[in-house]
């Protein structure tokens, strides 16, 4: 298996404080091939099976993907500890966040049945695909769900003890903890709203923002590196935490319109997925709440041209889903919500104005802020 | 919600060394009570959704078991501090086993489509159910399904932070993190050997009872009592060792036979589950393994009298469902599998021996060894 000889960080070399965001991200990318590696040659050892069961989830976590979670806890913790601080030992917990990463989203495809991610076959394609190819016993998909979760629970079980490696203060767990409970529970309401849309509103749309992804995917990473640091500035902590949610929410909110607008080309998502879902996103809450009576009753029709008062889901033809896409144009929640983005990412970088943090960091931070939430994809 | 106020340890009193195993049982429940009762009112408070998301999660952990595995992390801790040790700061790292426990538990049953479990309905049951009778949008067993991998998941970080709370030395998480490991590789080569039954044997089957069984049921949680200790003996590690895996192994061995042979109405899950799901446990490879070809080949036929190579599973009639365990009692495998425990319970007796723990600890786990082997659930 000549890809368990990914060359990690010896080979490489550290980068030196102030490289470029590519040094960095190849950095925690070399951080976390050289565990996944160690954790492979010991599975392997154990059942040539379990090798490959856990190659596979060495190949998902390094698939790619924008290490946004890394990226923030590295600026979090820069912002304080200053450019001389050495950043090899706090590799490790920056390379957690992205198994972390891999977990929830190995996890929600499995929820979500979603065959692709980033273009490629998710995990439980990957398993019920080897499941047919083998001639296994049974139902595929139902071997490849499987899997998968166990695949899932693998990454957050790593991701634990890449953390540890670190060292870390018991305030970088507590941080840690109350993040990952705030993602399972951000998820949990997504789940609900979809089987729920009916009784869904954009507060709760917000909520789940907010939960999902904001908190772990800005904000904790932003106030675990602080913690990193040992630093335990109070008004430092709570600017982190304003930037964060304010961005995390901005974040959440583009990927609705990218969810409905995006190009499947560049987000490696099918077109118009939310659309297609049924997903009670902010956008399609606003949406619903600015529509005239007209243009409800039309949202609130199903595939076949019935009425659907839950807006399920299903079955939608290209036509249909484009026409969808217009009326939610129509009702101007798609302006609306960029003016919200707009407002977000304002309040973030107000929030960090007078946080008593390094100039770089916050210039690269406010940098973040708006590439974060103005991405194709 | 009158079960939130569940007493906990602070009314209860913390027993004293040397008390009943009821009163460790209770401590350990009160423990698991209190620590939920705060994690659903944080819950709650960020939306009545949740609170009733982390109350599914409090009722399954608090739903009954054995809680072996805190009970024999409390004998490893016990045997090496002595009687006169304070129990209460290790009761967070005892309860903390139970509820990644309830992880194992609520993944597992996803992913065997398992409707009960002792006696009672699954968590992906329990949010079915709720989510017909709210007249969700969408396939409830996919709801019950996501649901239930969220329920897993926060149980997991739960027992974590509990965990962490017991300020254990690294020793004990480093224990803990290599048995999180070894029961989700378990549990994947269980999953792959149901969907390759035909490419099975007795040794992977072995395998799988070591990983999936014996680490984290008796093995892990005595080295984890030690190393909760503060001693690091290793002659007392490595003997904890030999009779986790013994005593462990033979834990599963019974398993597979209650599975076969148990009473439903005394084990809680459907009778001759097994036979109908076609699991390859040690009793069934064994079983194909000492079969004249006559026996092979009546085992190897399907429910519709056909040939089925692999010894696929599913639609056996009750009559069919008995003459499969009437064949498998004339292999003479489960004598040998009765063989096998008493080796295993002699091996795991003989390992304590020389151990260098204090006696009531050795006796304790002596008569565990028994009891956990012959029991009839």
């Amino acid at each position: 298996m000549a890809n368990d000889t990914l060359v990690g960080n010896q080979h490489r070399g550290i980068p030196r404080q102030g490289a470029s965001p590519h040094a960095l991200i190849d950095a925690i990318e070399g951080t976390l091939a050289d565990f996944l590696a160690a954790q492979i040659a010991s599975l392997d050892s154990v059942d040539p099976a379990l090798g490959g069961f856990a190659r596979t989830a060495r190949d998902l976590v390094l698939a790619g993907g924008k290490r946004l979670r890394p990226v923030f806890a590295y600026w979090g913790w820069r912002g304080v500890a200053g450019p001389d601080a050495p950043l090899e030992p706090m590799l490790p917990a920056f390379a957690a966040l992205e198994l972390m990463h891999t977990f929830a989203l190995v996890h929600d495809d499995v929820m979500d049945e979603s065959d692709t991610r980033r273009g490629r076959p998710t995990a439980h394609r990957i398993f019920a695909d080897r499941h047919e190819h083998d001639r296994g016993v049974g139902d595929s998909e139902r071997f490849g769900a499987a899997a998968a979760i166990l695949i899932g629970d693998l990454c957050l079980v790593w991701a634990d003890q890449l953390l540890a490696r670190s060292n870390a203060p018991q305030t970088v767990r507590a941080c840690y903890d109350r993040m990952r409970v705030e993602a399972i529970a951000g998820q949990y309401l997504d789940v609900l709203g979809e089987s729920r849309p009916g009784a869904w509103s954009v507060e709760r749309a917000l909520l789940v923002a907010r939960h999902k992804t904001a908190s772990y995917t800005v904000q904790r990473p932003l106030q675990l590196g602080l913690a990193l640091s040992g630093h335990t500035d109070p008004q430092t902590d709570s600017a982190y935490g304003a930037y964060g949610l304010a961005v995390g929410e901005a974040f959440q909110l583009r990927d609705d319109l990218l969810g409905v607008y995006g190009d499947p080309a560049v987000t490696g998502k099918p077109v118009s997925d939310d659309l297609r879902t049924g997903k009670p996103t902010a956008l399609l809450m606003l949406a619903r709440k600015l529509a005239t009576p007209e243009q409800r009753a039309e949202l609130a029709l199903n595939s076949a041209g019935a009425v659907n008062p839950a807006d399920g889901s299903g079955g939608f033809t290209p036509a249909q889903l484009q026409r969808r896409a217009q009326i939610i144009t129509e009702t101007g929640a798609p302006a609306r919500l960029e003016a919200m983005i707009q407002e977000r990412v304002a309040d973030g970088v107000a929030a960090l104005a007078t946080a008593p943090i390094h100039e770089d960091a916050r210039t690269a931070l406010i940098d973040l802020a708006v590439r974060v939430t103005h991405r194709p994809a």
